[in-house]
């Protein structure tokens, strides 16, 4: 008789290009991220193979650092080789950086210790080509200051009910660690946000609220009404997702 | 009765992403540069309207400062409103930076005094998913200086016969006027090649044959025996159409 094998825990970090992918988690009759991951994970196992996202990032959006963790009875092969295994099965715009072997109780999603977005706008009064498919086309001047003024008021553990979009029944209460805006040349503009775990559009409703305050259609202070409001309703705009980067996230094993 | 209009020709400097196009001619049955261009061009002329290009990029070749020319009996149509007509009715891939009101015998094809292509390389180990689409992927270490020295024997007025592809009755004889080898950040090469003008993927082939020198696969005064073969079958490689971008050109009356 053969050995018999061993369940192991495996976690992958991907990137993706998020344009012809309905989102992250599966859904009936879409290209998912999910979904085709796990098209790559039935080739390799010959049966299904469930698996863990450590973000639901909607359509359009990108991943530089996505974490997908799944069991496996492939004890036998190393993280490389399950790297190389991935990579041939899946398609062009998602692409498998590394491996790793984790503990039995990895979850991606639960044990994250920070997330951090990135979110580009190009700022420039005329298109352009190459980058429209991963930034926030804005042909209107942004004050980069009174944007940096109101987003002191979104750092640290608050309820953010108001930034928040569609059903998410976790508790609005997060915890934002950091929140930069750098100017990366003369029309680009790079939104940095570290927190441990963000709601449903969070990170884009910021995005958007912080841009018409960039506008000098609202006082930075006003970041603090909408914020109390604790009322979605209250924001005055979303930035659409093609803009957004899952860039990082750290867990006590690794980093992506 | 109403005024007679004028015939009056404008050149358009477009900008393209070349993935979905099958190039910038006209084909029957695909979408092309030109095809998608001219239909535009007929939505505000009401009639068929044929266009020339200064030029013809292959398949997945991008554009920055492409300029296509045309007649027009929109005589009364400012430089401004034309470019805005055109984008109103173009996709999203495919761009009017602006548009010049120039002589009726303005031949973008015949006249350029300058033309300036982009090459980008990701040199890196590992796939970027945001620059796949703009750059050639090339994993394997390069030698700039061995590919700069090689480049030397590239310039001035040569006959490139070795360096074409298909079908180009022109004279093989042109006329490089520099080639720059740039290491962007760590893992981005830009090659920058000015001419007057270039025989079919002639761009391409000088950079896929400068890799191989960069390799070490040839001695960069290998170089010079391409060239003086006078025939494409000694060419080590091709460098593909998606890293390459049809930057600028120079005319007497504006550059693109």
């Amino acid at each position: 008789m053969g050995e018999e094998s061993l369940m192991v825990r495996f976690a992958a970090v991907v990137s993706y290009k998020g344009k012809d992918f309905f989102g992250y988690q599966c859904q009936p009759g879409k290209r998912t991220v999910q979904g085709v991951f796990e098209e790559a994970l039935k080739m390799i196992h010959k049966n299904d193979i469930k698996s863990e996202g450590a973000g639901r990032t909607d359509t359009g959006v990108h991943a530089y650092g996505q974490v997908i963790a799944f069991n496996s009875d492939k004890d036998r092969l190393s993280e490389k080789i399950m790297k190389d295994a991935l990579n041939a099965y899946l398609p062009d715009d998602l692409y498998v950086r590394r491996v790793h072997l984790v503990k039995n109780n990895f979850s991606p999603r639960y044990l994250a210790k920070k997330r951090i977005y990135h979110y580009y706008i190009f700022n420039n009064d005329e298109p352009n080509m190459i980058f429209k498919d991963y930034s926030w086309w804005f042909p209107y001047s942004l004050d980069l200051v009174s944007m940096r003024k109101a987003s002191v008021y979104l750092l640290g553990e608050k309820d953010f009910s108001s930034f928040k979009t569609g059903k998410d029944d976790r508790s609005p209460i997060r915890t934002i660690q950091s929140i930069r805006i750098l100017s990366l040349r003369k029309n680009l503009i790079l939104f940095r946000i570290e927190g441990i775990s963000f709601l449903r559009r969070m990170v884009r409703n910021i995005v958007g609220t912080l841009i018409k305050i960039g506008t000098h259609a609202f006082e930075p202070d006003e970041m603090n009404n909408f914020i109390q409001a604790k009322n979605r309703s209250v924001l005055p705009g979303t930035a659409p997702g093609h803009g957004l980067f899952l860039y990082k996230i750290v867990f006590d094993e690794f980093e992506t």
